[in-house]
């Protein structure tokens, strides 16, 4: 499955949505009125669909077909809830790892910590809705399938997420360069989430605030950040080292 | 500095070689013959030029001026001798720690990996000369500049120096998934070299059996192999936690 797996045209998409496809994003042209458009609208809301009003230029370059100003990816995987993944989770008896990516933009970045997930361990990858990278054929790719195997929730307001990931007795702990607390000094073989921020601008502020404990990567040479998916890599093993120490 | 820094023309090389001008490699067309033929070899010979024999298409394809079948790609760093860093590194009182890359052909894996040393304290890299990435413009935009601060060394002869750095007293520990022995149970407070194999065959088998030790990194989930420039960062990073633990 590709960047090319889409649907078109207004009463295509609606019946899409409503037979349950797993949508990754519906584009909608600009200036989209009409009898048939209210109907769109409702099913979108009901159903939660992640809508982008472009340019009817955007639309004709992926086709020339008679797409009536409406297309819709759909999504190589199923989205998950955190609000049955939390649950899932402490039935099996884990103590649960997630990671948190806040609006990371680069598809390859994502692919790579996905890997890396999967090969660690995390149990799942919480991402938000808008403003971030989401599970396309790609992200797949890169991830060398990862992303098949690992549960992925998009959440509406991540902000949210991270707090109900508190209130279910998750430790929370942000990476950022600027804590001033070396990240092997925090204690992870509790139930834990690590929250990464996006490539350029890192966490944002209001997701800064929320975190329990904001770890840094030490930082030896004249370089002031390492790339998101090496550092996520290096946050992730630490986890696991704790982890396995135990029983080593 | 990118990839298309290049002179060409047999006369060019020639004197470009001789002025001490750092080149990356030579291109020669595969039926190169004639008079100047044999005081080019003779040059590239004496001052250990790498030269890879061509079609002519491939010269044409970089340049369509009269280049008379050689064009030497020019290299944007001066290489490092093993002979020199290992002393040096002693004499500054460290403990020294280097990276060996056995063949890694994906320059952008180099650039991250390259990013991530410059950040870790890494005091060198050691790459070969054939079969492996080089230090070109790619690879330093990945790395963020790292590569213009930390010396590479491109060895003739990579099992060589392998040994050589056995023989002046480093640990040289082996990434690879085969290993039987988790890679934080290994102590890096002394003298380290860690060996990264190539993407798709790792280390090879002769360099493999001059490891004092092979580590993996353990793999929980189905995937069975993280990408490289991860697996860099998670044992670059360990090699730290150990000896900033020390300190902290």
């Amino acid at each position: 499955m590709n960047n090319t797996d889409y649907i078109f045209g207004i009463r295509a998409v609606i019946e899409a949505i409503k037979a349950g496809k797993d949508i990754d994003k519906v584009l909608i042209k600009k200036d989209f009125t009409g009898e048939l458009a209210v109907e769109l609208f409702q099913v979108l809301k009901e159903y939660s669909i992640v809508t982008q009003r472009v340019p009817l230029e955007k639309i004709n370059r992926i086709t020339r077909k008679n797409h009536q100003g409406v297309l819709a990816f759909l999504s190589p995987i199923t989205y998950s809830e955190l609000d049955n993944v939390i649950p899932e989770l402490f039935e099996q008896g884990k103590t649960p790892f997630i990671l948190v990516l806040d609006g990371l933009t680069d598809v390859r970045n994502f692919g790579a910590i996905a890997r890396t997930c999967e090969c660690a361990g995390v149990d799942a990858i919480v991402i938000p809705e808008k403003n971030s990278v989401s599970v396309n054929g790609d992200a797949i790719k890169t991830s060398a399938g990862a992303l098949l195997h690992i549960p992925v929730v998009r959440a509406k307001n991540l902000n949210k997420a991270i707090k109900q990931l508190k209130e279910s007795g998750y430790t929370v702990v942000g990476a950022t360069e600027k804590a001033t607390e070396n990240y092997t000094k925090f204690d992870y073989t509790v139930p834990t989430a690590i929250v990464m921020g996006a490539e350029d601008t890192g966490i944002s502020i209001e997701n800064i605030r929320e975190c329990d404990y904001l770890a840094a990567i030490p930082l030896l040479g004249k370089i002031n950040s390492l790339n998101v998916s090496v550092a996520a890599g290096v946050l992730i093993y630490e986890v696991v080292r704790q982890r396995l120490g135990k029983d080593l």
